[in-house]
């Protein structure tokens, strides 16, 4: 099945649209973790038993794996480990190179066990290739993200259209394998609806909620479609240093399941905007 | 130094721009090298004992890297170790991401004692800062790459200028601490010379000559400054898969050598041009 099907399918069975990134930094583990034996690998185990009743997906971050070193790519495999099945598994890596070396990239995160990645799609369609050419595995590709920074290039206007809207549209030509997704910050919320208009079928992936500021009930009632399946709402840091203390996998699953709620009672208020 | 100066100065001092890019693939291994233990190592050894008094650089390519899992992070470190003093590391791994999780990748990087990186701006000003603030360190950005791709969307035409123009100018202002550089395909000939009129003190890490088809006359003539100390240039395949036989590193510093001499008739020959 393509993967932009299996994710609808998995939002109605798990009636979560949440997503957990695992933005797992040593500097941030609750206090009493620090003297344990493995303590990154037991914070992960408590939030992810606690949590994973509740959410959609994972995104373990690449970044936080890799600034472990060596430890960081075997904390990684054991992370996808502790994930139970059915639960989709987004490896956010951002990666884009030209096609001999994405091919390495694909089979490096694909291998580990990933079932959909972010890909930066400024080197263009033989970048992508790679990520998209098995159907079942999906890939999400950069289009308007959540950093201020985002200005600085996203917006540029060539032939009437923004950069990123450039990309929305070819992202909906690259989607022939039902597998091509776009990532957007819920930091642009108006943008949000101009996207779901060019890439009507894509699903969305939305970081930006929390501590970058975005506001939750515009990025599911702009960015979403009428079948309310279309939308994966990320948090991490909300999530996984809701508390410092013992209580850090209670508080993770407490604030999960305060947004899998906030994300339904908007989606319940797209509905019934519509009627 | 700023990572800049530096850059120059071992230009001089090694007479050489070349760079070796690593990308270190199994299924390529010459065939005696198969059935040793370590051949990934014995293979990188061979190849950097026999082209280092040849070169300006080395550049492990992380895809390659990380398509080998836990060992290849630990190839990675060894790999490293393996370069003499004075020789530029070039991490490729075209990172780029949002403030917080660029910051890891940088340090990640860093850590294992790269002395630059190349990462992607797609994202802006802030996924750039991580990898700039140390001015030893270098950042190269990606402008113009060397696939056939970036036709999709990197000559998008923005406020009159293509999008690759867009990103040499803010390389130039973003190169205030003297470490940015830019990576520009050596298959577009003509973009380098409007290239180096934008970043006139911008060091170009240039890929795509041999297997890709980049002209590399093309590329000194039209990429370099006066100086003839601003421009690195790449060669991976070329050099690594010289020979499948015993003789692979005989054959990789045959091709080496090869390149260098032929750098340096090209800056000759753009040198008595000026004159």
């Amino acid at each position: 099945m393509p993967f932009n099907e299996t994710l609808r399918r998995r939002i109605r069975e798990r009636k979560s649209m949440v997503c957990v990134g695992l933005d797992v930094d040593p500097a941030r583990l609750p206090a009493p973790l620090r003297d344990k034996p493995d303590p990154l690998f037991r914070f992960l185990k408590g939030i992810i038993e606690a949590t994973s009743s509740l959410v959609l997906a994972y995104k373990p971050n690449l970044a936080f794996y890799e600034s472990l070193g060596v430890e960081g790519w075997d904390l990684l495999r054991r992370t996808l480990r502790l994930i139970p099945e059915g639960i989709i598994k987004i490896g956010d890596a951002k990666r884009g190179d030209i096609g001999s070396t994405a091919e390495k990239y694909a089979s490096a995160l694909f291998d580990l066990g990933f079932d959909a990645v972010t890909v930066n799609p400024y080197l263009g369609r033989d970048t992508v290739t790679p990520f998209v050419r098995d159907p079942e595995k999906g890939c999400f590709l950069l289009c308007l993200t959540s950093n201020p920074s985002s200005h600085d290039f996203q917006y540029l206007r060539a032939e009437g259209k923004c950069l990123y809207e450039h990309i929305a549209e070819r992202a909906g030509v690259w989607n022939d394998g039902g597998n091509v997704g776009l990532v957007v910050g819920a930091t642009h919320p108006r943008e949000l609806s101009g996207l779901r208009r060019i890439a009507p079928d894509l699903p969305f992936l939305i970081p930006g909620i929390g501590a970058q500021g975005g506001d939750l009930e515009a990025a599911v009632m702009n960015g979403g479609d009428a079948s309310g399946e279309s939308v994966v709402i990320n948090s991490s840091r909300a999530i996984l240093y809701a508390s410092s203390g013992a209580d850090f996998a209670d508080m993770a699953a407490v604030q999960t399941s305060m947004l899998r709620d906030a994300i339904a009672a908007a989606q319940e208020k797209k509905r019934a905007a519509r009627l």
